[in-house]
């Protein structure tokens, strides 16, 4: 008997788990701002002192020739590459890029194996990065039925979701996909994407999620009784979640301001900087969950840990956001993106603790693209000069904890919004990682990497 | 005896060579560009390929209070830390920040040891990365016995030398230091500091080095023929070697321009981006050579593979820099940035030869600090909005081999040179330091991680 039951114990499927943590726009910038501020220019985040640093190179091609090569990616686009294996084109959710097929996704596999499967993030869980595991659709703007038939580019120009509808033969909207989705978890925001009427349906889609057996949930307290044999949707904020910390005293990036001199001459007069800024925590935060806590209830309602029959054997995939790292990039609110790291790094607290735990466990932290602020000389090196140096963009004067002041540029673009860039972004892995992760992979050789992990291919 | 003899191998220390090399400037954004233009979005560059990937934390502090940071560093501080395991201020080349002290570098302990040292560079050999690991002054500018009394700041303000001045108890400027030293071999540009009488001599500084024992040479072919038992002094440049490459038909980097309308505001009208350039061999480049060749040579030399009687047991320590990364960088001059990188990955292909001769060879491959430039969107993520995006700096728009335009942004000054920027810069190691290299360190750290690989500690 004792050595049929050890055969048995060595026939079971070991368990296997994968925590992809995406920082959106979370280059080595951002990574490199949030150490300084966070621990000090001397000191270490959490994903520093993982034992796996790798790189991942970016891909993108154009919608309108896929062989042809573009050199930064939006959040789609990279999320789709990264979820799916496949490279596309910017705006793509979970398609191909010019024939507009269906990609099959992680979740997908998992789903099929048996493992169990989990999406949490800042942003609504319809955004570009959590919709590219699960959704399929032409454009990101796609999110909800109203904008089937009307979604406008950022409220401004028409996009085209028709062919996406359930009558015209497609899957529907992203939060209608995700309502008839078999994940088991959605942590996030977007809740005014699911107050709409589901496409051709007498139910909001909120119902119909909850007719497909979802339990809705909105309130952070609720976080700690998830239903152990249920699906999981909660939903936190009509659109993302609040940032969690942001600049004091009603602050914001400014340019700086020459004088009247230097508009003769760019290399005459003066010019002023503007005040250095401190952050605090958001006011409008309130009790939204932090990263932390929905990372916490995620991983416990997904390894089923509050059981004493363990009914999953077979691991699962969990993907965890902080989508606003890019989001407070992009509007050049520094202490935004200070605290949405910060918050990365309180979830990935959870997610080690976990794996000590759970040693199959491998845990990956990456981004998604580069973004577009630079950590800059506080004062230029070339002061020796006696020149008016200054940015032609905008410019963030931080006071850090450690008594410095760490000025950051953002400068690709004049109007209400920065660019994303095309550097190569870092890849993080715990120890489960060792020997399994390259120096460098691609994105869709990090969905290959990933699914063989979980036994996917 | 074949007992003995066994025991005599094993108690010989083993060869340990240790080949360092300092892409100055060559962040992330600089790689990825070099790999997308030389290799294609989809390929790898050879750095790409080591098996260790790690990254490093730069420091500075300020000369004015060494207890207070500084977010952004200049190469000679930089250099410093790598070369010393100190923490300095910008400008400083070997000494401390505040109270000037001499540091010891890992040139000073590998001398020291017995073992044979090098210095390969494309900039002047005066010039404050290779000098940091050789001399030790107040300020980068003290290059030679003249500017030792009349060193200006990028020509235009003062810099106080005088401290460092033989005459004051000082070691010289930084190019009677080299003459003075022994080290085995210098490869680079600079020539114009060794043309100067020496301080308080009747000989140039030139001759002094030859004096004390250098070889010294100034043409290509010339590195193939280095002598055997002697120091080298190869100087190929007035100053710094030329960039390898060049933007064709005299092109530059160019400021986008608006139309009339959006100068009334930013939201209206329309602009022109600059036309897409090509990038060519240098034509002033000409028998100037490669960092590949001195490489080679430096190999050779300090190797002495050329004897049959190997008295190099005790093994080198060779630091190489590919130093207009960083030039090109400043000017704006994405050409020249992508054929720098390209030298130094061919100057990498010929250690990582030597090391798979040499297992003991630990290849060590990191930049000093970041660089301003960026790689942006050719076509604005926001393109959608119809509305005239740009960038408030300068903009290269290059034609790549494989067929797209890459779009390269410089914005963190309005004058004539961009700044650095402080963000953590890539570390790579061949297979010698698998399980040495840590997945972060800062540059102190490194050096101590050098040291120790050398036995110097």
């Amino acid at each position: 008997m004792t050595g049929t039951s050890i055969v048995l114990a060595e026939q079971r499927l070991p368990i296997k788990n994968l925590v992809l943590i995406i920082g959106d726009g979370m280059d080595d910038q951002q990574i490199t701002l949030a150490r300084n501020y966070l621990e000090g220019v001397q000191g270490r985040l959490n994903l520093d002192r993982l034992p796996v640093r790798s790189a991942v190179q970016v891909l993108s091609v154009a919608d309108s020739d896929p062989e042809k090569v573009v050199y930064v990616a939006d959040s789609a686009n990279s999320a789709t590459a990264i979820a799916t294996g496949q490279v596309t084109s910017r705006g793509r959710i979970g398609t191909s890029a010019g024939d507009d097929r269906d990609l099959v996704s992680i979740i997908d596999l998992a789903e099929k194996a048996g493992l169990k499967t989990g999406i949490v993030t800042t942003a609504s869980i319809t955004d570009a990065t959590p919709a590219s595991f699960i959704a399929k659709v032409k454009q990101r703007e796609c999110e909800n039925p109203t904008m089937m038939v009307e979604a406008l580019y950022h409220d401004r120009k028409p996009v085209d979701c028709s062919s996406d509808t359930k009558n015209k033969g497609g899957a529907g909207s992203i939060a209608e996909q995700i309502a008839d989705s078999d994940v088991d978890l959605f942590l996030g925001g977007g809740q005014q994407h699911f107050d709409h009427l589901s496409e051709g349906k007498k139910q909001t889609v909120l119902e119909s999620a909850e007719s497909n057996g979802f339990y809705f949930l909105n309130k952070t307290s609720e976080l700690n009784d998830l239903p152990v044999k249920k699906k999981v949707l909660g939903l936190f904020a009509e659109t993302h979640l609040p940032e969690s910390w942001s600049f004091k005293d009603n602050r914001e990036a400014e340019k700086p301001d020459p004088s009247m001199l230097n508009y003769v001459h760019r290399y005459l007069g003066s010019v002023e900087l503007p005040e250095p800024v401190e952050c605090g925590v958001n006011p409008e935060y309130g009790d939204t969950p932090t990263l932390s806590q929905m990372t916490a209830a995620a991983l416990k309602h997904l390894s089923n840990d509050n059981q004493k029959a363990n009914d999953n054997q077979k691991g699962f995939f969990l993907m965890i956001e902080s989508a606003s790292i890019d989001k407070a990039s992009h509007r050049r609110r520094t202490c935004g993106q200070l605290g949405e790291v910060k918050q990365l790094t309180e979830a990935l607290d959870q997610a080690l603790a976990f794996a000590e735990k759970n040693s199959d466990t491998l845990i990956l932290v990456t981004a998604d693209h580069g973004q577009a602020a630079q950590l800059v000389p506080d004062t230029s090196i070339f002061a020796g000069f006696d020149l008016p140096f200054y940015t032609p963009g905008y410019l963030v004067r931080v006071k850090t904890p450690e008594g410095s002041v760490m000025a950051v540029n953002y400068a690709t673009n004049t109007l209400f919004a920065e660019e994303h860039t095309g550097v190569n972004v870092p890849l993080f892995a715990n120890k489960t990682g060792l020997g399994k992760v390259p120096a460098m992979v691609s994105q869709p050789e990090l969905f290959d990497l990933m699914t063989e992990h979980l036994n996917l291919r």
